[in-house]
């Protein structure tokens, strides 16, 4: 490694000399080799071709390609497009016993949830057992995810419920509610699709962690308000969803409340929790609240229809109608006076339940240390609500609570979701009748049991202690759904994380530096006590890209840096050594635009009226590109006024100082 | 200044040892010396108030009055809120001079400007008139540049015009018109005078260069255009603006054209575009053109006069009611059905105004090399034209053309404002019936030749050469003005800039850095040729803050780098030495929020599973602060996974490494 060696020498020697006169050839040269040079040209079609290329495909996704023969070239594109292709051939049997007890295990909780989800989406009950049913085996075929359990999932099922309520009444007009459903659920799957196709996957990224965890938060309020319907036996509820008219029509309607629901859910409700408790406790019993809401399906079921409870005022789903999912694409309405609030309900579900998958599936890649390619997971996901909304199912994704279960009951490999769907395949065909006992209320406590976990109260507290702003986003996220709509929480606390990136550009911090005392460091004088001012030199690092939004803020930020650092010289140093180099430390200026350009122009002549050079310190490839083309006579690019490093630029021009500022600056306190 | 010397040693030492076991200890000391400390504490609140200073107050007008007496203070604050109090005292009879002559020049170009300008705006001629007396009297106290000249201009005329018309016809019904011109100037006040207030100025920054070229030129464009009605003498014109129904109505009404009306047209408009183009050639010959209007007005109206123009088909202006301003309050509508349009009308003038207003107190006061203060400004402004609403005047600014030739007129202070003003008043009183034989066709080719001014394709063209995406913003301005509306044009074009400075941020580029060959200087890979990588450690620069919208394309980014780099290792190395480190330099990360925390938590993890090690270089104090906060353990403000330098980071790690490591560096081809 002795070629660092040459490296103390040289900051040796070219920092020395930049003190004593003797060395200063030296100095000089050494600054020669460390020349800023222009970047290696490139065409303006090639830069297009490369910000396009890392704005679409920073993946690559084409890599894997290169230098292929073309049938492996077409196997790996079938393989790219079907991520079975790629695990198929070597699935064993070993991998699928494991699959097998995976997937019974998530069909146990896909079976209440869909039903109590499908309830909460306003849709009848048999609804969320067909979303369980087709979906998944279309994802086992195109999911790049081992550990993904697909169904309905509780935030879009409220969201799309709450969203078509606003035009259409479930209870006065359910099949035309439930054309909505599916045609919405179809919305859903073509933008979820063309944004993988599109790859315009990162839009759903300003869906921060912070405005989700309020809006889950917010959103699991509502549910759980919404529950307090068959929790308490009320049969006259509002459609509405805010907290207002929900507590309203819950103490008007007292007479309504019946004890014997109201315990009944209590008693399961507690079941479930203490079920959820344990299995959050000890991972290894994961299959105790995985089984849970089967169970208390079952026994309450078997208990209302020994105790006749329909006699005791507690309300029953009723009779289900049995078969498999019958063809849905006739009910879709592309047309008509509901249209743009279809797409609208189509394009919400999907980025939330979008948003959901993929998250999901990051999650547990990262556990288990392999890759999901987002924008094929939009792909599949989109895909398969496609086809679900052909097929009577509603939206669909990767759901957090059963992937976990899929994943702790040991899933290898999408299989467990066929397994699943194969399950509610024979439930649909055999089982319906036997949920004709089970009571609304049972339902309603899975619901709450498994919304309660969306309120994440610790993570919360996290974003609060380090990002305050962050935390705005988030309460308003989560007061913004509770009071007003989801549509209008999510959309101001996106709007408010946007205007905070606005605002970094339009005001981005400009640091003073100090020089580290005895190195060629120089370091923020605010943040690094130590570090040193230079006495005549003004070395400022300007820490964004220069653009319209902000030329006129730096303009006048840096002349006020000027007047403060000359009263400070003033009032430091008995024998007055005025300003005379402006350095400008620009490694954090990723890019300029015109008027980036033109405020250094300004700048610099401005400067010059006050006898202030200005100099300019590492800028990056694509500034020295512009200001190149900029300026004619080169007059930025003057070797005298632009360096490598802001030590270099000390040295070099302190060198080229008057004897009088030198001597001036040699008894400097330090 | 031989506190420079140890430098050049302890570096020398540091990265020797970095080599040679024996000196290690000196290695640790020196990177002890050069710690990353976490910046001096500050309370939330603290922070939120230095924020909101820099945000809200970057200029800081307060220090001014920072220690000084209280009736100090008092005369600082009036002539903080009237600059007069300022320049008035020491105003002498010199300056009086040389601003007489500079009011008496601009009175000549205000009086047959304000008449065109009126009627361009669809408003009696004599608005325009009006409009040039009453504000400029109120920015001659208000006003804090000593060059603009206030009144109409030719933008703002259109853009109240164009508005206006969409919803009322000026021949139909125009009364109404004139009190929603009237009402929307109130607004327009109003909206200026509170950005001032509110000090949201940066908004008016939005509007980039490159928009605003595009915009002027579509505008222009479209002011020409609405002049071939009096240039031909056509009678029956359509109410519309874009290109399309214009020109159908030109050829449509081919019987229509006069050509009495086209040959004194051309004839004045050769004149006026020859005076200006003296005056460019010449500044000193400034009063040529600043003259030729009011000639081509005097000459024209005597030659109809004479001839009986109206007779031959030539429109004249007709009888002007004489006498000053009558009140307007009266005239103000605060309701009814078109109070949307009157604000939105007056936020849009309101801008446009404000922005010329603005840019060109800017321009003249670098020019002379005094401050005019933003914020200030805006409230002069508006308040003028709170004012002007009141006093039958509509939306007037600082305009280019005129003051340009105040300047050159030699203007000293904004008395020149107050001399044209009282000159105007002398017109409206004894001079109006003079105007009744002006025939329309001058007006229209003073506006023309005024307007032409506004296309600048050599500033396009610059643009173009510069930064291809600015000239796409212009060329959406333009086209977008002259297709479809000017709002819509604007409000795309914004649209535009801000999409890329969100792109910027979600697509943040990140660096290969290398060694420049014998010094502990790290620079992109890409950009300096003769920079080496250090086998080893992969050391990457991100450049821009980190964040929701853009951890997840860093993460990937940053593992394709991993990747490529590795390969590239193979490629390069018979004797393969695998990634150990990967070194992120973060001098350029100006801040990062929770999810940008979560990254690097992540990150760290993830690289520990593939056996490489995470190490940050330089992060500034806001991110050191958030990393401390955010994890308890202090993971990655180890000593040994954070250093100040690149250098210091690869002397001190690579010390570390095993021997095989080292020796398979060493014969490492440089």
């Amino acid at each position: 490694m002795d070629h660092h060696h040459p490296n103390g020498v040289n900051t040796n020697t070219n920092t020395n000399t930049a003190m004593q006169p003797h060395g200063l050839e030296i100095a000089i040269d050494e600054l020669e080799t460390h020349q800023v040079v222009a970047p290696p040209h490139k065409s303006t079609l090639r830069k297009l071709k490369g910000k396009l290329k890392e704005t679409f495909f920073p993946d690559d996704p084409l890599r894997q390609f290169k230098g292929q023969s073309w049938q492996k070239k077409l196997v790996l594109g079938a393989q790219y497009l079907f991520p079975v292709l790629q695990w198929g051939p070597n699935y064993s049997f070993k991998l699928l016993k494991s699959d097998i007890v995976a997937g019974l295990t998530i069909a146990s909780l896909a079976i209440p949830q869909g039903i109590s989800y499908a309830k909460l989406a306003n849709l009848p009950p048999i609804v969320g057992l067909y979303s369980s049913f087709v979906p998944p085996l279309v994802y086992a075929v195109l999911g790049s995810s081992r550990d993904l359990a697909v169904g309905p999932v509780s935030i879009a099922s409220l969201v799309m419920g709450s969203m078509l309520r606003e035009e259409v009444s479930p209870t006065g007009d359910p099949f035309l509610f439930l054309q909505l459903a599916f045609t919405s659920t179809f919305f859903a799957g073509i933008f979820q699709a063309s944004l993988g196709v599109l790859r315009l996957g990162f839009i759903i990224d300003f869906l921060s962690k912070a405005i989700l965890i309020g809006f889950m938060a917010g959103a699991a309020l509502i549910v759980s308000l919404q529950q307090l319907k068959s929790l308490l036996g009320i049969t006259h509820f509002t459609d509405q969803m805010a907290i207002v008219p929900v507590m309203n029509s819950v103490f008007h309607h007292v007479d309504e409340w019946s004890w014997q629901t109201i315990l009944m859910g209590f008693c399961f409700l507690v079941l479930l929790l203490l079920a959820r408790h344990v299995s959050m406790r000890n991972p290894k019993l994961f299959w105790v609240s995985a089984g849970a809401p089967l169970v208390s399906v079952i026994v309450s079921t078997l208990l209302v229809f020994a105790i006749k409870g329909q006699n005791y005022g507690i309300s029953v789903i009723g009779k289900l109608q049995q078969g498999l999912n019958p063809p849905s694409f006739n009910m879709l309405r592309f047309g008509g006076t509901h249209l743009g609030l279809v797409i609208k309900t189509g394009i919400m579900t999907g980025i939330l339940s979008l948003t959901e998958g993929i998250a999901v599936g990051r999650t547990f890649a990262a556990l288990k240390n392999y890759k999901v390619d987002g924008n094929k997971e939009m792909m599949a996901i989109g895909f398969m609500n496609v086809v679900g909304s052909f097929t009577s199912c509603y939206v669909v994704t990767g759901s957090f609570s059963r992937s976990a279960v899929n994943h702790n009951a040991g899933a290898k490999t999408a299989v467990s979701n066929a397994v699943m769907s194969v399950t509610v395949m024979v439930t649909l065909l055999l089982l319906m009748p036997l949920f004709k006992y089970t009571p609304n209320v049972v339902l309603g406590a899975i619901i709450l049991s498994a919304v309660i976990g969306l309120i994440d109260i610790p993570a919360a507290y996290n974003i609060w202690k380090v990002d305050k702003y962050d935390f705005l986003t988030l309460l308003t996220a989560f007061f913004g759904v509770i009071t007003v709509s989801v549509q209008a929480g999510l959309g101001i606390a996106v709007g408010l994380a946007i205007l905070k990136i606005l605002l970094q550009v339009t005001r981005p911090k400009t640091v003073m530096l100090g020089q580290m005392p005895g190195t060629s460091i120089y370091r923020d004088l605010h943040h690094y006590k130590e570090a040193r001012r230079v006495p005549g030199f003004l070395i400022l690092s300007v820490e964004a890209p220069i653009n319209f939004a902000n030329i006129n803020y730096l303009n006048e930020r840096i002349f006020r840096w000027i007047e403060e650092f000359e009263e400070e010289e003033d009032r430091l140093k008995q024998q007055k050594s005025s300003l005379q180099f402006l350095i400008l430390e620009m490694s954090a200026v990723s890019s300029v635009d015109t008027s980036g350009v033109s405020l250094f122009k300004e700048l610099k002549s401005t400067l010059e009226n006050r006898g202030v050079e200005l100099v300019l310190v590492n800028p990056l490839a694509e500034v020295i590109e512009k200001l190149k083309k900029a300026d004619q006579v080169n007059d930025f690019l003057r070797e005298d006024s632009l360096y490598l490093t802001v030590a270099e630029a000390v040295a070099s021009l302190s060198s080229g100082m008057k004897k009088g500022q030198a001597s001036s600056m040699q008894d400097l306190p330090l």
